[in-house]
């Protein structure tokens, strides 16, 4: 199946890369289906760039649990939709990107024809429901474009987005019973009781405002709606699914299924009916606010005022090939359609979380508003803090302080005095471990992107690393490392954490608190007190101080790691390389160490045992496919050989990014395996965020200008670059050969050229 | 039982009658007590004037189905409290006040010593749980102010509170085991999933915020809190009743029950934990907002922001007596208790629905702000539109307005675009017949009380009479009456929307608007459509327009009549006794009706199949525990037989209402039996609000200075009453004799003195 080009792709005109990159419509080369496929959980639907709608068709709508346990296929159904399946349930407006837990698929809509059907009804039976039959080949997904035709009721869907709102076009053919269902039930990764509560006023017979509350992953979750409707309906009614009691009595005065306006229930969904002539086209227009339905209305009426779907359609892909502009590269069709759909994955998250008005619902519960900054959310930090947040720092700084000023803004109102680990939409879910907003805040400082009151900013880092109640941080204090009894992940944390310290420090540091310095550079290096010189990996340590007896290198099960096992996480001190060098016996066995991991042949029971990988995303041992190891090919810089750098991610671009449904070996992480490509194919690589230096890799494009957003450009040239010239010979910048092995964000922000002089040789 | 004098009045010093009214304080006629025993359904508890708290004592917390089906126990638990129950269960905020149907009883607290019990336990097992056994020895209610020693724990309570903010004040044993426990599961009539959601958050040793929702007989309803104590807690803990799945995943990272900040669920009660020595005090203060926890914080700081229990005692019981004041009687003891204790009932509701800031909650779940006015709810308007809106007319004019402009913002909200039914708290109940918030703006309307936009009102009272969904309008427009066919309770909703549509007419005619007058005229004699002539009672009439054949006048089980008998709803013709007793054959024939009425045996069957009426509420057929007989003792004024108004009036007066906790025969109903005692006991009532005149009676005290807001007075003589001198010989106004049997609002405005000349013959 990897292997088949899909259609899709046949049909986009191939344009020289050598054409004017000014001019240039870049929208060509994005490919939302790509990682819609398998792992990848990303979405092919409609979004702006950072936008806070995401709208897009969910295939299903799988339940997080059956009979009580947990149901893996809900997993496929991150995103809501999955390539291989045959049939649309419906659109709904929020979605994330590339995670490997999820929530959201919220006010999920439906058009539809013939007998009013209320249920979803089920893949395998066709027309068992009012979800629809559809194929590839009439889809086309677009940068902030989605158009399908549902074939079981002929009618042409097609969406598009502002920020704030979903805008749909529907194609109707005739029909006297013409439907759009507004289901209030359907989710992603529905518990049970999911839903808490839904509250539906219909005001008029083309506007609908309401709310629904949800108890997920984000465990209080509220997000308010205006729906508007280009058509007038003709009537409309609600289905109460609930089996729970509600209160009734003197509501019995009113049939409340039929035509009444004011719809509250834990399990809803509602249905609008027309009658359309042949080509007739009702538009919908779905604003959402997790304010109020005033700010739902506020955010339709602001951002999408008139009914003109092309025109918003033109928009919202005129900001994104703004925001693709940003990077101008030269390289062939399969590059850009990977560089420019990474570069769209990367857009994509955190997304903007805020009305129009600036306000916004806080970690509290409370309704907020932003001061002076644009409040985003949906951080998912273990991930980002790598180098999405780091590429932010380059193209997109002022967006980037915004997301840290959110975040500042969510430990103000966090009763745990915390920055976030993986928050979205008012909520914390605590998700994976350290506590990674240090890094992209440290990152900020150090770079000299920090228009905040970065003393206060740092102090909320120290106060997030002090939480000794939070995940065995008190014992990690004391002791240095987290005692293997305390927790099953206690080595991974326990290096996390010695990285963020390490961030901590950095940020102090620059700000001249050289206390703090002092501290955290100590803290940062309690690595070593989770490394066994015995056996040369790191390895779960007993609360006296010995070294856990059972223990399996390669197993991802029960040793003291998450989502990762030793052979990788033993590299994980991304912020110490030559200490964690010297603590492995040397360059030279080092780099031994290193080549075992690519080439060597993981055991069936790995696959098995450890979530969110796939042979797809394995190399040798090495996994890309989870984020731990982004670093380790670079690692082979501060060896003699780093050449094997520029081989080992010239192969890790190749194999774990194709242009295809199937194209990503792993979850995108809202951005950070599309960020990673994006370094590695301009050639270097943060390594440590909270260091100001990008570690040189092997550009995997001919040349790319960076509009940067201080008005210079940097410009990187790859002389003879190609698939088999990937090693890099010599390196310039402006001119001066490099002698060093890494830039710094200066000499990126300064603007200049880099060249690097490629070479089949090493 | 009842002939028992409780020993609580004992107590009470006697104060001579006749002692200047200007200096005494009324608080000692005031017994929150009254009612609390049976059938009054109201609370012991404190609160201040229309205050949106009600901070008083549970005894029971009942639910409202059993095995799925209606609990009838939990009819007697609308106001929470029972006065023949033992055990207390604890203090919570929100708390109806004479209902017949019931909601609220919103966050419960309750001190504890010893071992820590999280569950009520039940009132047949002592210590069976954290509710404690008391004893009415040590209770004192009085206005805004709750003392009871809590037996089981050796705990004394006191309560008070301002507008919003609820004061509890706790003498504790030594202990070091003492707790305070919050609740947030219970509340009046709990449904089955009643609890939607609940949110809190431990801000830091002494402040805890948050909000529940509950979906109750108020369908949407979320209150938020602000909870502060005078003494650090040392400890808290949570835990979650709930049997529903909540996704948990990375939470389990913290011990959420013990010392976790951030709580959330569907079922959660919270303690909090203390060493007391012998007689320390802890007091908790606690705040409430309809609009965010930010607001409730608002209102806390604004209103209670010292720790001086007496001192917001004392401001409490000072603005009691200042409302009180308003009407200065003289009167033998027992009538200043009923008669103070009523204006009590009656300024207990409506109530205050803003924060100090003026934003509320609206009915379609929005924040909004008021703009010049205090915004109320708790609007029982099938009860109050008859005498408590009338009498705010006269006492309470200012509030009266605030209260028409909060019920012209909820039609605002309205997706139904109509005026409220029975609305509360961003709710509509929909509960009884008619739209009588019409009538409450008409009798503003026509009584000059209206510095509102008139008109705009007017158009809302027409739009809400014009809503042909809502409960038979439709049919009721197009034929005159609600054929039998369409509803139970078809000739009493005809008979309802009747006097409405005259109240219209009356507001339109005030307003020059002479085309709706004539149109609401015609509507406002349909009563004559429902009317037999072959029997002489009001009967169901079928579509056809001949009426039911099965019928039985006695019988209020579907006989076309809600919570009433044909006997008794024959006469519910308050605008037009005129046209009724032409109708059932002149006045002689309508005096034997009348005096039959009175003086007839109600069959047992009456009582069984009779929904809030007992015996006690019942004098010959005539129900005054139930509302549509309010008027009927005064329709004699309309016959030759004057007289006999007095002398019923006087009887009512004298059996219906005593001073002790089972005083009231019946449901005070949010205060309009009391208002019903006020006006007759003064000597006059408003048969037909809607109407400037105000039907002379017997006036039940010696003398009564009305304080007028406009700086007038009026003064009512009752010169040698007496429990025999019951008989009006004569009536002066400003030392005119009056000749006619009613006085206007102007004469009652203007100011001046009506003085009754009283005997014991007719």
């Amino acid at each position: 199946m990897r292997n088949i080009l899909n259609p899709l792709f046949l049909f986009i005109p191939f344009i020289l890369s050598a054409q004017s990159p000014a001019t240039e419509d870049l929208l060509q080369y994005v490919h939302p289906i790509i990682g819609t496929q398998r792992m990848g959980h990303t979405y092919p639907g409609a979004t702006s760039p950072f936008g806070m709608v995401q709208l897009s068709p969910d295939t299903d709508t799988i339940p997080y649990e059956q009979n009580g346990k947990y149901n893996p296929d809900v997993y496929k159904y991150c995103a809501g939709y999955q390539y291989d399946d045959k049939t649309i349930v419906g659109f709904s407006h929020t979605h994330f990107s590339g995670t490997g837990h999820s929530d959201l698929g919220d006010f999920l809509i439906m058009p539809t024809t013939g007998e009013l059907k209320m249920n979803p009804g089920v893949a395998s039976q066709p027309r068992s429901g009012f979800r629809s039959a559809f194929s590839h080949s009439t889809e086309v997904a677009e940068a902030d474009y989605y158009k399908v035709k549902l074939e079981d009721y002929n009618i042409l869907a097609e969406l598009t987005t502002t920020t704030r709102v979903g805008f749909h076009q529907y194609t109707f053919p005739a029909s006297d019973q013409s439907h759009i269902i507004l289901d209030l039930i359907s989710g992603i990764y529905n518990y049970e009781d999911k839903n808490v509560w839904t509250y539906v006023r219909v005001v008029n017979d083309t506007l609908v405002t309401g709310y629904r509350e949800t108890s997920g992953w984000g465990r209080t979750r509220t997000l308010y709606f205006a729906m508007t409707f280009s058509k007038p309906f003709e009537q409309y009614g609600s289905r109460n699914y609930s089996k729970k009691e509600v209160y009734r009595g003197f509501w019995g005065k009113f049939d409340q299924d039929h035509n009444f306006p004011e719809i509250a229930g834990r399990q809803l969904r509602m249905h609008f009916d027309f009658h359309t002539k042949e080509g007739d086209q009702i538009k919908v227009k779905f604003a959402l606010s997790a304010v109020s339905t005033e700010g739902a209305l506020l955010n339709l009426r602001t951002e999408a005022p008139g009914w003109d779907f092309e025109q918003v359609k033109r928009q919202g892909q005129a900001a994104w090939n703004t925001e693709l502009s940003k990077v101008q590269i030269q390289a062939g069709k399969e590059q850009k359609d990977n560089f420019y759909t990474s570069l769209y994955h990367a857009y994509i998250n955190p997304t903007v979380y805020m009305d129009v008005d600036g306000s916004y619902r806080g970690l509290d519960q409370v309704n907020h508003k932003a001061d002076g900054f644009v409040n985003y959310t949906t951080f998912s930090l273990w991930d980002t803090h790598r180098a999405l947040h780091p590429l932010f720092n380059i193209l997109q700084p002022h967006r980037n302080v915004d997301m840290i000023r959110s975040m500042l803004a969510h430990y103000s109102q966090s009763p745990e005095h915390m920055l976030p680990i993986w928050a979205f939409a008012s909520n914390e879910t605590w998700c994976m471990s350290g506590y990674h907003s240090v890094a992209v805040i440290a990152d900020a400082i150090v770079k000299g992107n920090a228009p905040f009151d970065a003393n206060a900013a740092l102090d909320a880092c120290i106060t997030t690393s002090n939480r000794r109640s939070f995940e065995d941080i008190g014992v990690y204090i004391d002791k240095g490392y987290i005692p293997s009894e305390a927790s099953d992940v206690s080595v991974s944390s326990t290096l996390e954490y010695a990285y963020d310290d390490w961030a901590i420090a950095q940020a102090a540091k620059k700000l001249g608190r050289m206390d703090v310095y002092a501290t955290y550079s100590k803290r940062a290096e309690n690595y070593k007190n989770v490394f066994d010189p015995s056996i040369g990996y790191m390895r779960p340590r007993l609360s006296d101080g010995s070294f856990r007896p059972a223990f399996d290198v390669l197993s991802t099960d029960g040793q003291g790691f998450i989502e990762g096992n030793a052979w990788n996480y033993t590299l994980y001190v991304p912020h110490d390389p030559t200490g964690l060098i010297q603590l492995m016996g040397g360059k030279k066995h080092f780099v031994q160490y290193l080549d075992s991991l690519f080439t060597m042949t993981l055991p069936d029971k790995f696959f098995a045992e450890t979530e969110d990988i796939t042979r797809d995303g394995i190399i040798g041992g090495y996994v890309h496919g989870n984020e731990p190891s982004h670093h380790v090919a670079y690692l082979y810089n501060w060896t003699d050989q780093p050449w094997k750098t520029q081989e080992r991610v010239r192969m890790i671009l190749g194999n774990q990014y194709h242009a295809r449904p199937d194209g990503l070996g792993g979850n995108d992480d809202t951005g950070q395996m599309s960020a990673w490509y994006i370094f590695t194919a301009l050639g270097f690589y943060p390594v440590a965020p909270g260091s100001d230096e990008y570690s040189l890799g092997s550009p995997a494009i001919d040349g790319a200008v960076l509009q940067l957003e201080n008005g210079k450009t940097f410009t990187i040239e790859a002389k003879d670059q190609s698939e088999k010239n990937v090693y890099v010979k010599k390196v310039t910048l402006n001119g001066q050969i490099l002698t060093r092995r890494y830039i710094t964000h200066d000499e990126i922000l300064n603007g200049g050229k880099l060249v690097f002089y490629m070479s089949a040789k090493h």
